[in-house]
């Protein structure tokens, strides 16, 4: 058997996120659906570095799977592609990869990037792809907010009660809001990197950062939510549509070698 | 009588350009639809600064109108976003103007910018708000391409033949192409400032500079191009879907008021 990894851009709305799911329509099983025109005698199942949920977006997910027979990357992206065409799911890179790489856990650091944009009128360009707040925010507040959740905690306050990972403890590596003017209003990119997140995590703290930036929390209660460890602690979760799986790194890179 | 200014954004896949025409649905139209709702004795006619074409997208489009009662311009907008609820266009900011204020006249600077997407896999986020090409574009050879046509020039070559303007002179103020790396490819970034453009003038341009970021003509091609005065001399014309309208310039700018 031959191991191929896969990098892979996705709009969100259309799927009910990556992972197979019964009578749903999930990038999974589009992206396996793919593959098995290409393998006719059925593939394994393919594992991604990331679970997104329904309606988050990926423009650099990363998925492994076994083949058969031998490709070389770039055509296979080609006929992966092809056969892609009435979906808005799009691979991006194919590499060769040796038996021992998995895409889940070999992963060394994930990206994700969380885009509000904050204006009273709702997007006429950027709907579906942006959580729309009509109120402005403070951003130097929400970079206060920010600080107390960089290092290694325990998150229980800002994971889903559905998250099945052994331990709430995870170690945020960064959290960076920036702010980008607009020709009205302002959109506000929050940038989170960490070896793994717990379900909900991003979205769950961008919730909390966004009550900040509306002044209807201090930053320094962003440190009381954390101690907490209690869910219910937590604000409102930010909505799928704003989030971006930006990219899994890994060492090497396994699409270093490609053009 | 009372005069508004009105910046309109608009996602420009829906609508066939700004101008009313026969038999199909244009943003004017939709925008006079919301605002006869408010003035039910029947609006004249809006002035737009910038006629786009069908499936052009505008994130500052201004325009004016008259209307008979007073508005405070927030809940003027307001009032017209609820009644545009439907449709892909948006009100950014209304601001009341004197009777000598003219969305086309009195603007000094119209901001267009086009975006390009290089790279082989097709777009799965930005489709339909960016040009795909599947080559590398050199972005060096662009920049001294578009080197020759700043200035003040005769622009026959890249304009539209049904261009209704007197005069194919206009003066360019300025037009950068800027490149921006994503995870896989690139996108360009071209943005075009003058006083006023001629019909289909930016995206001739642009479909021009591609010719010359993929290598198949010379930088200094372009020069000649112009000085040709011709229009057959031109290249094929880049795409509605990659062109925004970013911003129009007023002296003073009378949505400065405005929060």
């Amino acid at each position: 058997m031959n191991r191929y990894a896969f990098r892979i851009e996705y709009h969100g709305a259309d799927y009910a996120g990556w992972q197979r799911q019964d009578g749903q329509i999930s990038v999974q099983e589009v992206f396996e659906r793919a593959l098995s025109c290409l393998e006719p005698i059925g593939i394994a199942g393919t594992v991604a570095a990331g679970r997104t949920d329904s309606g988050v977006h990926a423009r650099g997910q990363v998925a492994h799977c076994n083949l058969s027979s031998h490709w070389e990357p770039l055509r296979l992206r080609e006929a992966l592609n092809a056969h892609l065409r009435a979906e808005r799911v799009r691979v991006l890179d194919v590499a060769c990869v040796g038996d021992d790489f998995s895409a889940r856990h070999s992963a060394v650091e994930r990206v994700y990037v969380y885009r509000i944009l904050s204006r009273r009128p709702p997007p006429a360009i950027e709907d579906g792809l942006v959580w729309h707040v009509r109120h402005d925010l403070n951003v130097d507040s929400m970079r206060r907010g920010a600080k107390h959740l960089v290092g290694r905690h325990d998150f229980t306050t800002f994971r889903s009660v559905h998250c099945q990972a052994k331990s709430p403890v995870r170690t945020l590596d960064s959290l960076v809001v920036e702010l980008q003017p607009r020709t009205h209003g302002a959109e506000i990119l929050i940038t989170a990197r960490a070896r793994s997140f717990l379900h909900r995590q991003i979205r769950s703290l961008v919730g909390s950062l966004e009550r900040v930036g509306a002044g209807l929390i201090e930053p320094h209660a962003i440190a009381e939510m954390l101690a907490a460890r209690d869910r219910s602690a937590c604000g409102p979760v930010a909505p799928a549509r704003g989030l971006y799986l930006a990219a899994i790194k890994y060492r090497p890179d396994p699409f270093q070698a490609n053009g």
